[in-house]
């Protein structure tokens, strides 16, 4: 199976720079032959969703909801959890690193999720709210699972790179960088 | 997004006739061009993820640990949930239909999901365990939402018939059968 | 803590003997000391909750909502879980025992989970619905966890009876019965 | 149905300092009439717990796990989940506010979820952790569901006055302040 790239973030309110960020991260997840997991819905989940699909990438969106009612319309698989943002904990367990861009409460509960859970998360700095937050907490950068990068090409840098020790990459099997 | 149909039944103790009969079911949800959505373990799920793969076709495995552990090889996408077997409801909630073989008391809790939520649930007779003992409750097959089929093949006819006016498929947007 | 009892069943279109019959084993669960456990809403599930409160018992009510809107009045505790029928898979982890009155398709996955967990399930014969599909299914009343009452008194009887060494008591601490 | 008050915190290393604090937390809420609502574990949710069973209080640990194995001992109900750190999100949805006091990863998903759900949340300050990232965060301060506290006192006194008109506590039926 292929590596699994989460991203998190605002699904509402984004501004035009913000959007860029996001579908530049999901480009360079396509570009490295990963799979980009997010979920599900607009702001900056569909930006990344709609980067990744430019990038020939393969994207899987975690809804809330049981319909498709949310879905935004760059995702090739859908799965409709019905457990409303219970779901944030899927959407950290299923992706094996996380790049966190803006946010706000939704978004805080799944930064706080991929520390718990110690996966690899990268935090794109300037990008305001709840990553912007975190990106200054001393408290949660000392344990070296959570970093911050300066721009999208630097969070996907980041990540395949230390992607291939990292623990919660362990169980991922015959994962191929193709760039 | 394509049409997604989930394949249901019994993890272990699975006899090589009932494997044959997941793997053609599989295989003819792959042949019709939707994607396969299954509990992402052993046995029936995969079975017929091993039939979807020689399908050509796209599957998805939705599964109750946070690790790959437990994961069946013919996987395309995982769904690490980490919510045990509350993601069989997960399971239903992603899946357009439904198709279950053999099966205990997991099957018997998407049957009653299934049937909760009026989705389209195809039992393929003669397989044993909890799709036989639903296939023959009249209770639940008044309804029109449950109904019994011979074989495999018989299976995902039926679906592929009736989804195109199913009320669970009306949020299904741009399917197209491809056979 | 306090034995847990679950009673699953339909939450609408029940007749007035059912509720008589969910009232009584709500009851005698009362009588006996333990903790009523059931999804909150109406129907068996109210039913059983004003006969637990008749007794003087303590009431827990597991709802699929994140608000109160369908609480029945005989809670004393509701956890409003907000992940809609995955909860289902919680009243049945919560409960050390269940009884099963009735039901549809929402009380035939919480039977199948009470078949998958091994919990001690006892349908109440002749109330219909999903509890009389699996009291006459020999598949699933071989294990010896899944048993037929006659009614609501031997229902309660037999959990009292068997709840001293069952395995899914074994963690149950300080437990007295009281009757 | 009574007022349901959610204490959140580290489940590990907590000091002496901490427990106190959060075993007055729990004692104020007893002594409100209140019912406390934990995630069942040790650390600050078993001082609580400890504090509220001190003032004849109720006590709800919603857990993790199917099994009892990680209960605190001051549990009058304890819903085992089965669903993992998932039940972060009920734990918030389960309480009409919050009282938050140090904590990590986890803490920070359910002060994340407090704040997407517009509860009630009541951070005290100097207890270090997720708490303070938060309490010294303007981002997530303005909307003014999110306050600081300076001690346990100060931390309950705050939701009872508040949760006279608050919007989360619209649904509680027929709330009394008992002191």
């Amino acid at each position: 199976m292929k590596l699994r790239i989460g991203v998190i973030g605002s699904s509402t309110q984004v501004s035009a720079a913000i959007k860029r960020i996001a579908e530049e991260v999901g480009l360079e997840i396509a570009k490295a032959g990963a799979i980009l997991v997010t979920g599900g819905r607009g702001g900056v989940m569909e930006s990344a969703c709609k980067g990744a699909k430019r990038g020939g990438g393969l994207t899987v969106g975690i809804l809330p909801e049981s319909s498709l009612d949310q879905a935004n319309p760059h995702l090739d698989i859908a799965v409709t959890t019905g457990i409303g943002y219970a779901r944030n904990y899927i959407n950290v367990c299923s992706s094996d690193a996380v790049v966190s861009i803006s946010g706000a409460g939704g978004t805080l509960s799944e930064i706080g999720y991929a520390i718990a859970l110690k996966k690899l998360l990268v935090l794109v700095k300037g990008t305001g709210g709840a990553t912007d937050v975190i990106a200054r907490a001393v408290e949660f950068l000392e344990g070296g699972h959570a970093v911050v990068a300066r721009d999208a090409k630097e969070a996907v840098k980041i990540i395949l790179k230390k992607t291939i020790r990292h623990p919660s990459l362990q169980r991922v099997r015959s994962f191929r960088l193709t760039s």
